[in-house]
């Protein structure tokens, strides 16, 4: 995959190339694939939606007459980098009848006992859905690592686990789109003084967000092991740059117009005699 | 609640009143609280979009801090009057994130096992969210009854373990809202012919759905039965006109909108020291 022409499309442009990774390369203001302003990157959002909704309802009838295909979107980064954004922007532009959306938190401990793919598994898109997990398995390498919530061999063996997990999620059907949201130190830092500022977005702001800020270094040098360990061909990793909201909210959008088109779903054939119905129903 | 004026709002106006209900005596056509055109109509649709998601952004945050309030719709009504168009045209405005969506379909044997209820109770909205039910526990004294999936002593006893479920979840902090979208026979068949002329269509056409359409009026006894039966104060019905599907989502959106209102939610106030907070962030 990381022979990717540019041509490919933005899902190619943004696509995390294998081998190791260095996220200080990646520019967190760019909006690679888009030339325009502020303003023309919320239209062109929008714009979107009939599209991926289209595409979306194509998806969920093949899911409703046998397919098994159904797509998972990834969404992880540091704090305020704009996960919840993602999905009330660009998520919203769907039928959210066909997503199954699942924000993770710090497990329970009736979780935790029965290893930590359980709580993902249980919480995949059925057939034709498009799933999106804000937070995910990764948690479990990266606060997990860096908070030494588990010894570092249980860390280290997650990478192995979580690669086989996601062969299968692909070998089950799953496409997996994994984001990385990607914001500079001083945009997090600006995003939490407007938490602050504004007490209507206090409820969203957790002094424990301050301690998990300082350990920035630590969380990148944790993201850059999952992106390069947990990164196959049949589960790629995009970084997202993310100091610029709009940019994020359309990048995160394209690609998975992108993915929709690439996967092609079509009506699905009446399973039935159309003449037959016709006349049945007109007798009633 | 059958004492409410109608200066209460369209909760008012389309609030089942308590006693016998007769379903032929309501218009499905009428547009009751809302004098404008179909193009108005969606246009005032759209524009209910900013409000009632700045209230559902409010319960949302009141339920990340400990409130226990939530909202449960119930969408019931026969095929085709309309229960996903509500969800993608009235849901679809508000922040998926906060949304908790469940179809039900005809039950598992394993459902079946373990009492009606159960799979209801799994799938209620948790503190904060808006819970959706595309069909419901409604369904056991529906087509239960009509096609004699249980015997009658079973289904007559429903009623009141309805009514104790939902007593229930009042008192634990859910707001019920039941809707009953009325569509006439004849806009079913219109409506029917229009899934079987359009090939994108076939997949949401059943042959069954005929069977189910000859079986009208026992429908219509039954969900009178439920309309009287299960009708408490704290768990009432909606009948909304939905031959119009313009009225239907604008209907069925206005009066969550008036419940949002009323409910009231409060942003949360800050449990941290705001100013400590900012020489902490101002420092690293």
């Amino acid at each position: 995959m990381a022979k990717q022409k540019k041509s490919e499309g933005l899902l190619g442009q943004l696509r995390v190339p294998s081998g190791p990774v260095d996220l200080t390369k990646y520019d967190t203001r760019a909006t690679p694939g888009f030339s325009g302003t502020k303003e023309e990157g919320k239209v062109a959002l929008e714009e979107l939606g009939a599209e991926v909704s289209d595409w979306q309802e194509r998806l969920f009838a093949e899911g409703r007459k046998g397919g098994q295909r159904s797509v998972l979107l990834v969404l992880q980064g540091m704090d305020t980098s704009g996960k919840g954004g993602v999905i009330r922007h660009g998520a919203g532009l769907m039928d959210p009848q066909g997503l199954r959306i699942t924000s993770f938190k710090a497990p329970t401990p009736a979780e935790k006992r029965r290893g930590f793919l359980w709580r993902i598994r249980q919480a995949l898109p059925g057939p034709g859905m498009i799933g999106i997990f804000d937070r995910s398995h990764y948690e479990d390498v990266l606060i997990a690592r860096v908070r030494n919530l588990v010894a570092p061999p249980v860390w280290n063996r997650r990478y192995e686990q979580i690669n086989d997990f996601e062969a299968e999620l692909a070998a089950n059907g799953v496409t997996l789109l994994k984001y990385f949201l990607h914001i500079s130190p001083e945009e997090q830092k600006t995003r939490l003084e407007a938490r602050l500022d504004d007490p209507t977005k206090h409820w969203k702001y957790n002094p424990g967000d301050v301690d998990e800020r300082e350990l920035w270094p630590a969380y990148v040098e944790a993201y850059h092991a999952a992106l390069e360990r947990c990164n196959g061909p049949e589960a790629p990793w995009y970084v997202i740059p993310s100091d610029r909201k709009w940019y994020r909210n359309w990048a995160v959008t394209t690609i998975l117009l992108e993915t929709l088109r690439s996967l092609d779903p079509q009506w699905p054939i009446a399973d039935f005699d159309v003449t037959t119905e016709k006349k049945r129903l007109a007798s009633t």
